[in-house]
């Protein structure tokens, strides 16, 4: 079985995304996946103002925060400008207050490289360390479905 | 009369698009406007191979290079993560080796912001002035077909 | 008579900032821009979290923001990664409530490019229009005594 | 014993390298950590143009490319927009033809985050693995002898 729809992606690599060696510069890719993840939310119905700070029309910040505590990436084999890239999640609960994703990107099938980044909730006035955000705790929950049924 | 499919594209603002006064950080606009000129050109159905260095299988980069000589952008309101914005183009010929395309970004019919990007056709070794290539005065003329029609 | 050492600057080009077609990625030189303006200010004195939200250890964001409303860039020699570039601000006060910069960016005494950013100040509640901040205005002022002196 | 001079740099956190959280948005660290390597590197005596593509006057690129196949980041504590930063490297040959540095970002003695990027050599046309550049070989070299009388 496949990983739902919201957990598979696609990605376009841009001029501006490579550098003087012809090839996708390294940190570009933590930028697509936390993209991607945000990407991924909106398709699954979370809407980006009820976790991201700056939305529009939002009287407060959300009161939860989830900072990116560490984050990886690993290449594999270059990445052209022009790739059409396929995107993979793989979301991960790791405790209450924390989760991290998996991402893989393919060209033709190929993995060309991956990346990870690892979420805590904090509490957005105090920065006490809190539970997810509801919303992020089914998006969770649907992906783990999603995951367990596709083995 | 609409202007052709290829001229009229979307974009997401994202969350890393922002600065702390919590809206787009400016010269995201302009990075926004080359990738919109990217995905015209490819909607159009020009390779993006064929006119950037650096595409996946490429022999030798293409022998015309299109360097941006001017850019400019202008700020109507505020931007915010997570809206969807309707990008237009409106691409015009300058002379036979020269050309530049306005973006225009609207939010729920309100232009939020401008760009302006101009480039000219350079010989890649050379770096003389030369022709624009044929597929780009292609997707010009094109493009010029379909504004003239929408007027 | 020499501009003053506040608005002579400089600036490394690196790897990043290139793509793949060898030299500086277009939009970079922007962001280079609002860099020498924050740098311009540090070094006449102004403390970065009286005018830019987000500083350590602000209470309140300041309460009137600058929002960029234009930008511009003019591109005349190629730019290289490894480039060390002599950066120079013009800044000019337009109104009581808004002012621009222009950044000259040399290599080797040869002018490379150009940019402008024109701000406006704005209560950052309101979002009405309002005068410059007085650290601004002084930095206004004291740049354009060294302008006029330079002459 | 402390660290040489090219291991012990600085940097100022900038207004655009934020988010709307109003802190450091989280990729924009392994670019410092570039950055930070290609600084080391000058300040030791290497040209960048010996080791990275696209530097001007180069006839050729170099014969050896470094290209990045895994890197990390760990965030400790938040990192705002004006913080003077100190970045400590730490580099490490693990084979003849790959090397990985550890980068620590330290704001008034606290750590706030930490940074890693490996590197393999390849040949730049065949693609294949091969032994690090001579320069990248004495900076690895001299850097070790320092950290070894650190401590």
């Amino acid at each position: 079985m496949q990983p739902p729809a919201w957990l598979q992606l696609n990605r376009k690599v841009r001029f501006g995304d490579t550098d003087a060696a012809g090839v996708m510069h390294f940190h570009q890719l933590l930028r697509w996946s936390h993209e991607a993840w945000e990407e991924s939310l909106e398709h699954y119905g979370v809407a980006p103002s009820s976790i991201f700070p700056g939305g529009r029309g939002q009287q407060q910040p959300p009161t939860t925060a989830l900072p990116v505590v560490h984050c990886e990436a690993t290449f594999r084999r270059p990445v052209h400008g022009g790739d059409r890239l396929d995107v993979t999640l793989q979301p991960t609960r790791l405790n209450p207050g924390s989760f991290e994703v998996r991402y893989t990107f393919q060209h033709n099938s190929d993995i060309v490289a991956q990346g990870l980044i690892r979420h805590v909730a904090i509490n957005a006035i105090s920065r006490q360390r809190c539970a997810l955000p509801e919303a992020i705790d089914r998006w969770l929950e649907a992906s783990s479905v999603g995951q367990i049924n596709s083995l």
